[in-house]
């Protein structure tokens, strides 16, 4: 699989350097970009949010941006995508199966995007009330990552990215978490944006179509992340945010972390925070059986750390997860 | 890309060589191969036709066959696909983006598929009206070609492909075309299969994913075919045969090819037949605009040939298509 080129910028590129170009775009962003917004000739203004990844409105887009791209030629056409993680999901997904697929540019307007989910190909619709049952691998020729749009989000959108860099960091090992726990400021970040996307790419890289099962990694902290996103509506950082905490106070169980202290220190969620949430979850066993994760029926590839570093996967029964959500959520 | 295997059997291969698997296939098929069809522990019959591959009912099949499948791993779930020309695009486009890609196998229960459609890897929904507007490059790990299932087909479907037989073969040159002509029958079609799928194979190969406009080769006779079809319902197969005397006729007169001699000895419908046919499109020019073709505002990339193996693509006009049309609409 080809690999997206990065490129780090102070500030937005020339809308004239894209030609036969369509930007598809989150709308919240009008307002504070508008201006470099209007100078494409074409643009597509969509929603963030899940719904914009929902299959079902997937035809009535289509139909709209066949129509704004009329006349131009598919072998030049470039869909420039400028917003967050649904909107790239969403853009990513239309570029590779438009035409038999398109040139593709992502501009992440979000840290979290910034962080993770533009790098490595992944994109992803929802299907009959499950997360990114439909895909593609397809790699943007392009990810510009621009300093001037991620410095000016707001502190929010720092800390809802903050545990995928932490993530990231710990699968990596103390040579990239130490350099990131010293720095919780989103100037921080920027600097080692280069470091922490090289990090994910490692674990692409050796397995870039999800075949091997390496790639799985990177759903360390997802499988009670995405519980407790469904269950309370959560952002996605935040709930991955105490799905880590849940993987890593088992982790500490089954592996020996020491997770209290690695918790502390990667400012994730205390073990009595996380309880509080956990005792929330109510449907915990029919959601984690429509996860795409699953391998064989009542059985989940779960990530634990025995130290920065030092991921593993393990599979685990249903039961056993739940049992430990139950555990968790008594400490 | 990864090229597809190709076997040619005598009969339908074992149910249970695929496990983990979900056969999707077109009901029709169901009264003359039903036990064959019964015995997969998984199946998903659709009704084959334009309307299956309209992306509107796409999301609504996805979460049926979410259903179907459900419990069964990714890494190990195969679609075979056990019908004609759109149950290989829907099989196909569906297995390329199910959870980011799955196993596909092609049964092709058409002669047009098993010479054509099966073969090179495209798949295609339709969009805005509009053919194959969204698909992928994805190549069926294995094809397999039964001969007891194409013997068994009725005449008119023989009919129906001979002219992509024929395309292919005049595209190849006469090695290919002159035992094809030499056999015009069900018997002779399979025994000429495997050379005229390599001949297909052997221009994908030059451009696999339609990038450098070798691929579009293919798509000779296909301007004015898609048009013919659009405009009079009348099947693909029969079409095709229409619009290859179309771009042979223009041929002679801007190629100096003997179009007369070889329309008779391919048995493609004669200009007086193809005058008929021509008299009765109307919206040749809005249809035109909308194939995916164009390469830029009011130009279509034609293919012409000079002679059996030597064609050439030209840019040319929508203006002087309409005006070609009308001239031998009128002979």
């Amino acid at each position: 699989m080809r690999e997206s080129q990065r490129v780090f910028r102070e500030r937005l590129p020339k809308p004239s350097d894209f030609t036969d170009s369509l930007l598809i775009y989150d709308r919240r962003l009008a307002k504070r970009w508008g201006s470099w917004i209007r100078r494409f000739p074409r643009s597509y203004a969509v929603t963030s949010g899940e719904d914009l990844k929902d299959l079902r409105r997937f035809p009535a887009h289509v139909e709209k941006i066949l129509k704004k791209t009329e006349g131009l030629s598919p072998a030049k056409l470039t869909i420039v995508a400028f917003g967050g993680g649904s909107v790239g999901d969403f853009a990513g997904f239309l570029a590779s199966v438009f035409k038999r697929g398109v040139d593709l540019v992502q501009i992440p307007s979000t840290w979290l995007a910034a962080i993770d989910s533009a790098h490595g190909g992944k994109t992803a619709l929802n299907a009959g009330r499950a997360k990114n049952q439909v895909g593609t691998f397809y790699p943007a020729r392009q990810v510009i990552l621009v300093r001037e749009v991620l410095l000016d989000l707001g502190r929010d959108r720092f800390l809802d990215a903050w545990p995928e860099a932490v993530k990231v960091a710990l699968l990596s090992g103390t040579k990239d978490l130490v350099p990131l726990l010293n720095s919780q400021t989103p100037r921080g970040l920027w600097d080692l944006l280069p470091r922490l996307i090289e990090a994910k790419l490692r674990i692409v890289r050796r397995d870039p179509l999800e075949k091997k099962g390496i790639r799985h990694l990177l759903n360390f902290g997802h499988t009670v992340g995405h519980l407790i996103e469904a269950e309370t509506g959560m952002s996605h950082g935040l709930a991955i945010g105490y799905g880590l905490s849940f993987a890593m106070v088992w982790s500490e169980k089954r592996e020996g972390l020491r997770a209290e202290e690695w918790i502390e220190a990667c400012g994730l969620p205390s073990g009595r925070q996380l309880a509080k949430v956990l005792g929330r979850l109510k449907q915990a066993r029919s959601l984690i059986s429509q996860d795409k994760k699953i391998f064989s029926t009542g059985r989940v590839r779960f990530v634990f750390l025995r130290a920065p570093g030092r991921p593993l996967i393990e599979s685990v029964g249903i039961d056993e997860i739940v049992g430990e959500i139950r555990r968790q959520g008594a400490l």
